[in-house]
C-alpha cells in the first residue's frame, strides 16, 4: 500500500489495509465456527472474493461484515459450516474483534520500532553525555546544557509512549445482537469466561488512540528539535540523508523530520474523534459513533507506524556537529552564566568551573530506565 | 475507489484519488510549459508512469512532485519541453495548484448534489407545510409545529452550506522557490496578473475545510432528526431503503442516516487540523504544516461528497407517517398547549383554534430563498 | 466560583481557581525555601497580594510566576528568605509543580465522585439485574436485554475511567532554567532522587487530559441513554428532578443529562489541544506550547468535576419505569425473537423460555469488579 | 476581567464577561417588552441582581435565562411589564440573541485592532519593500527574498481574516418555544420581517468560530516567523519590549509572539467543538449541543481579541535588523543563486543582477489591497 497524499505510507506495510481487514474478519468467523464445533477452513475462500464488491456492498447494511458473511455463506453453500457460519455473532462482534486483532499486530510492530529508536537514542545520549551546548528557552539562549541531556529527553518521550502502549488491552468482542449473548446461549455455547462485551463502552478504542497520539507527540518532539537545530544559522544537527528540491540544486531538506511533524499535526484530532465517538455511544449499538471509528483508527495506526519508522531512520542518521555546539555556547558568552553568578554570590563562593549541574546524572538515570526495561 | 473502512466511499468517484492527483499535477506542468512557450502533450506520458513507484519515491523529497518531475523529464528526454519542464515552478506550486483544481471539481459535484438535495427538501417542506406534529425541545414535547417547518430548517442548513461553498476561491499557486517568482522572471515570464502566491497563507485551504464541515454539519442535522423520528417508539419517519442485520431477520436500520452522521463526527476535527496547520506556517514553506494538509483535505472532500450523495437518497426515499405525527400530537394532549393558555389569558382572548403561529409563513420564506437562488 | 456560561460550574468548587493556583505556587516556593534551608511562612503573604494585579503583570514575562516572585520578594524585603526565594528554580518549575498539585487534588475529588457514582450504578444494576427491556441497535428494536445490563455497561464505563485516573502520576517539576539543575547544584543542593525534569516531555499533562476525557466519555454514555429513554415516546427513564422551561408550564427537561452531554462535546477537543501542545515542544522550554496548556487543563478538570457531580445526582435520582419497559418489550412482539427462532431451529430444539442469554451473569461480573476494587 | 491561567486576558476587556452577558440578556428582554407595547426600563434592575446567585440557579433549567426572568419578574412585581415580561420568547431566543449581540460588539473591536495591525504591517511592507533577506523553505536557505514581501504575506493573512469577519451576520433569534412564533402570534405580534429562527441550524455560530480561528491562524503566522527570526542565531528580528526571566538576568524573550502562538494552538479545537455541536443539533432545541457553545464561544472570542491586541503591539514594536538580514544573505553565498544559474543558462543569458523576481510588485499589490479597503 502506498498513498500519494501521505509520502512514506508504505512503511506501514499491510497494517490496516483492506486485505488485512478482510483476512482478520474471516479469521474471526473461522474461530467462531471452531467454538461452535462446526469448523471450516475459511481463509482459502478469501481468494474468491472481490474486495471492491464487498466494499461497495458494505453500504447497504452500513458495515462490511454483512456482505462478507453473505459471500462466505454463498461459497460454503448448504454445508454444515455454511449453516452455522456467524450464528451467535453480530456484525459488531466480527468487526471489533478484527480491528482489535489488527491493532494488536500493529502495536507489536510499532513497539519494535520504538525499541530500535530507543536504542539509538540511548547511544546518542551515552555518546554525548558530556557534550556541551547552549540551552534554549522561549527560543533564546538560557544556561548551558548537554546534547546528551537533550537526547535523554527525547528518549524519555519515547519510553513514556512505549509504556502507554504496553498497557493496552486487545479484547475480543463477543456479545451477539445486543450484547447479551442470547444467540450463543441458545446454541448451547457458554462464553462465561470471555471478555464481557463492550459494544458501547469504547475504552479499548480510545485508549489505543490516546497511546498512539502520545507516540506521535514524542516523535514530533524529536523532529521539532532537529528542525530548529538543522537550520543553517544553528547548524548543530543535520539529517543523514536529507531531501532535495524540485528546483533548487544542492538543497538539503530535513525531510524525515518534516514528515514526522506532519503526522503529529494530524493525530491529536483523530484521537479526539475517537473520544467524540465514545461519548456519542447510545443504546446497544450506536447510530454512527461506532462507524466513525474504523477509518479514523486506520489512519491513526498507519501514520504512527510511518512516523516511528521514519524516526528510526532520522535518529540513526543524525549528524551531530559538536564543534558547532561548542562554538555557539562559547559565542553566547557570559550572558548564559549570569544566573550562575547570582547563585555563586548568594552561596558565597566562586562560580564552579562547570555550570552543567546534574545534567550527566540525569542522562544516566534515563539510560538506566532504558536498560531496566 | 472503494474503502472497506468507509462504506459508501465509492460515491465520491474519482475525486481526490491517486490517479486524479497525478493527472492534475501533470496538467499543471503542461499549462506551465504552454506559458513558457515550450508546449508538450504531457498527459499521454502518464500511462507510462507507475503510481505506486511515484508514491514510494515521494518520501525522498517529502512530496510527490519531485519524483513526478523526474519521471516526466526522463520520458521527455533531451527534447525542448524536457529541458523547460517545471522551470520556474517549485513543488508547492504544482501540488497546491493541482489540489485546488481537484477541490474546484469536487465542489462543483458537491453543489450539484446539494442542489438535488435542496430540491427534494423543498418538495418535502411544500408538501408538509401544514402537517402538524409535536415540537420537541430538550427531548421533551414542547408546543405543536409542522413537519414542513422541520424540513424547511433542514433546507436552511443545506442552503447555508451551499452559500459557503459558493464563496470559495480556487486560486492557482505560482510563486517559485520562495514565492518571489524569481525563476520565472529570470526566464522572462511576467506573472503580474496572476493570483499572488499564498505558500504560507493558507486561507484558501482553511476556507475550503470550513465550508466542507459546515456542509456535513447541515447533513448531520437532517440525519439526527431521522434517527430520532425513525425510532419505533416515535415512528414518524422511516428510511425508504433501510439496511438489514447480519443476524436479526427483518431488522430495518436507518443506515443512510447512520452513515451521514458518521461523517459529521469526523470532519470537524479534520477541519481543525487544517487550521492547526495554517497556524503553523512559517518561513517561505512550512516544515510539516503544509504536508499535513493533503490527506486531510482528501478525506474531508470525499467524506463530504459521500455524505451529500447519501443525504440525497435519504431525503428522496424518506417515508413520512403523517398519521403517526397527528396521533403523537393528539396524545400529547393539553400539556403542549399550556403555553397558549398563558398567552391567551394574558392577551385576554380565548385561545386561537391553531397554535402554529407563523410556521407556514416561515416555510414559505425558506421556499422563496430556494427559488430565488 | 460560578460561571454564567457554564451552568453547574460551582460544583467544581475551588479546584483550579485563581486563588488555588496562587496558593499552590506559593506552596511550591515555600517548600523550596525549606529545601534550601532558609524557611519562611509564605502563605500569610498571599493576603497582601492583589490577584488581579498579578494576573495583569503575568503578561510581561508570559507567565504568572515572575510577578508572584517579585511580589513575594518585595514582601520579604532584605530578609534571608527574601534573598533565597526562588533561587534555583525557574518559572516553569513553579507553575508545573503547582498545576500538578492542583490536578492531584482534583483527581482525588473526582475519584470520590466516581466512587459514589459507581456505588449508585451498582445498586441500579443489582436491582434491575433481571428487569427485561428491549435491546436497541442503530435506533431499532433488536433482541431483549435487561436494564440491569445497561446499568452494568454504564458502570463499566465509569470503572474504566477510574482505572485510568488511578494510573496517573503527579510529579514535581524541579529542573531549573534549562532542566539541568545547574542553579540548585551551584547552591549545593542535591536533587538526585527527585523526579527528573519534564519541561518539554509532557506525558504527565497529556495523560491527565486523556484520563479526564475518558471520564466524560463514560459519563456522556450514561446521559445519552437517559436522553433517549426519557423521551416521552419511550418513557422508560426520567430524571428525578427535571428542569423547567422559561415559557412552557409543566415542562420536565432531563437537564442533568443535557449538561453532562454538553461537557463531553467539549472535552475531546481540549484533550487534543494538550496533545497538539505536547507535539509542539521544542528546545528546553517551548515557545507557546507550554502556555497553551494552563487554561485548557483548568477547563478540562473543572468540566469533568462538574459532569461527574451531576452524574451522581442524575443516577441517584433516576426514575425507572419497569412497567413501561415491559410494555415496550411486549409491544415489540415476535420481531425481537426472530433471531432466537433461527438459532433454535439450527440447534434443533424449541426456543428457550427466555432469550436473555448471559445477561444476568454479565451483570454479576461487573458487580464483582465493583466489589473487588 | 483577568485570568491568571491566560496572561493578557484583560486585553479582551468586558467582552463576553458575566456582566456583559447579563446586560445583553436584559437588553433583549427590554426590547421585547417594547415590541409587546409594555415597555419598562429593565437595566436599572440589574443592580439588584446577584450574578453569582443567577449563575448558581442557572443549572436548574440548564441555562441562565430562566433564573434571570424569574428575578426580573420578582423585581417588577405585579406591574404590567411584570406580567408581559418574556411572554412570547423562549430561553434560547434570549441567550442566542444576547450572545450574538456580544459577538457583534466583539467583532467590531477585533476588526478595529486588525485595522491597526494592518496599517502597521503596511508600513513594514512599504519600508522594507526592497530589503533583501534570505528566503527559507523547509527550514533551509532557499533563494533571496525581501523582508517587505514577508511583511506583505503577514498582511495578506490579516486582510484575509478581516474579509472573513466582514461577512459575518449577527441575527436576532426570535422563534418562541419551538421556533414557530406561536406565542407571539397568540399575543397578536407579527414577526414576519424578522430573521427566521435558527434554533437548530447553527451556521451563525460556526461561521463566527471559523472566522475567529482564521484570525488566530493569521496572527500565529506572524508570530511563527518572529519566533524563528528572533532566535539569537538568526537575529534578524526582535520584539521591542521582550519579557524577562524569573531566574536568568538579562534574558529577553519574545513574549508577545509566544502568547499569540499559544492562542492559535487552542482555537482550532474550540472552533471544531462548535461544529461538533452544530452537527449534533436535533429536534427544536438540542439536548446538550446548544449548551456546549456558550463557554466555547466566549473563550474563542476573548482569546482572539487578546491575540490581536498583542499582535498590534508585537508588530508595532518589532525591531528589524536589516544589516543582519544582509549579512545572512551574503553568508549564504552562491548556494541560494544556484537556481538562478540554471534558469539563466536555460534562457541563454547571463544571470540578472538581482534575483528577486516580482517581489517588489507583489508587495505593491498587497499594499493596494490595503488601501482599497
Amino acid at each position: 500500500m502506498t498513498d500519494l497524499f501521505w509520502p512514506g505510507d508504505e512503511r506501514a506495510g499491510d497494517h490496516f489495509t483492506t486485505a488485512s481487514l478482510l483476512r482478520a474478519m474471516v479469521d474471526v468467523e473461522e474461530e467462531w465456527l471452531d467454538r461452535l464445533g462446526h469448523p471450516a477452513d475459511l481463509l482459502p475462500l478469501l481468494d474468491g472474493l472481490d474486495p471492491q464488491a464487498l466494499a461497495r456492498a458494505a453500504e447497504g447494511g452500513g458495515n462490511p461484515v454483512i456482505p462478507l458473511v453473505a459471500a462466505l455463506r454463498a461459497a460454503l453453500g448448504d454445508s454444515d459450516p455454511g449453516r452455522w457460519l456467524h450464528r451467535g455473532l453480530t456484525s459488531q462482534d466480527v468487526l471489533d474483534t478484527a480491528l482489535v486483532a489488527l491493532a494488536a499486530d500493529a502495536v507489536v510492530a510499532l513497539r519494535a520500532d520504538l525499541d530500535r529508536l530507543a536504542a539509538r537514542l540511548g547511544d546518542l545520549a551515552r555518546t554525548h553525555r558530556d557534550t556541551p551546548m547552549v540551552g534554549r528557552t522561549l527560543t533564546q539562549h538560557a544556561v548551558p546544557t548537554t546534547f546528551g541531556l537533550r537526547a535523554a529527553q527525547w528518549l524519555t518521550a519515547v519510553l513514556d509512549a512505549d509504556d502507554g502502549l504496553a498497557l493496552l488491552g486487545f479484547p475480543d468482542q463477543l456479545g451477539g445482537a445486543a450484547g447479551t449473548r442470547a444467540a450463543s446461549a441458545e446454541l448451547g455455547l457458554d462464553l462465561g469466561d470471555a471478555q464481557a462485551p463492550w459494544h458501547t463502552v469504547r475504552t479499548t478504542v480510545t485508549a489505543l488512540g490516546d497511546a498512539l497520539v502520545t507516540t506521535t507527540d514524542g516523535l514530533a518532539r524529536i523532529a521539532a528539535d532537529v528542525l530548529v537545530m538543522a537550520r543553517p544559522e544553528v547548524g548543530e544537527l543535520a539529517e543523514g540523508s536529507p531531501g532535495g528540491s524540485s528546483t533548487m540544486p544542492g538543497k538539503a531538506n530535513p525531510v524525515l523530520s518534516v514528515l514526522v511533524r506532519r503526522a503529529a499535526l494530524t493525530t491529536p484530532q483523530l484521537a479526539a474523534t475517537l473520544h467524540v465517538a465514545a461519548a456519542g455511544q447510545v443504546d446497544d449499538r450506536a447510530d454512527g459513533a461506532w462507524h466513525a471509528e474504523w477509518a479514523t483508527l486506520r489512519d491513526l495506526v498507519r501514520r504512527t507506524l510511518v512516523a516511528a519508522s521514519q524516526a528510526v531512520d532520522l535518529v540513526g542518521g543524525l549528524v551531530v556537529d559538536t564543534d558547532r555546539m561548542a562554538a555557539t555556547l562559547a559565542g553566547a558568552g557570559d550572558a548564559v552564566l549570569a544566573e550562575q553568578a547570582t547563585m555563586a554570590g548568594l552561596a558565597g563562593h566562586a562560580p564552579h568551573a562547570s555550570y552543567l549541574g546534574e545534567a550527566g546524572r540525569l542522562v544516566d538515570r534515563v539510560l538506566e530506565r532504558l536498560e531496566e526495561r
